[in-house]
């Protein structure tokens, strides 16, 4: 699977695990809300910045965010 | 450590593990020599896409090269 598709399915998977609505993770992330809805519909190829970003926002690693991938 | 830097020193040390030069790494993973360095010297704000290229280089997942980070 292409990794920008895998990547937000699994930002979705830990955001719905978390029961946080998409408005508020991207607040919490300090990301723009389309702009998380577009990466976790697989459309962006996000830079490590933004992925160290998402990763702190779940309160993971890096390497927990791409697990399986 | 900035995600730059970290993936950069991990790139590094997994290339120098397999004893695989700059340049045939670079080819191996259809990069450009001089990006591959800025990449590993913590400079550049790597895409997806490039992160999966580069774990591929190495036969590895995306979750391994971001192995303790």
């Amino acid at each position: 699977m292409d990794i920008r598709k895998a990547l937000g399915l699994r930002i979705k998977e830990l955001r719905e695990e978390r029961d946080l609505p998409q408005r508020a993770f991207a607040e919490a992330s300090g990301l723009d809300r389309s702009y998380l809805a577009a990466i976790e519909n697989g459309q962006i190829n996000v830079g490590i910045k933004t992925v160290e970003r998402i990763a702190a926002g779940f309160g993971i690693s890096v390497e927990q965010l791409f697990k399986g991938i």
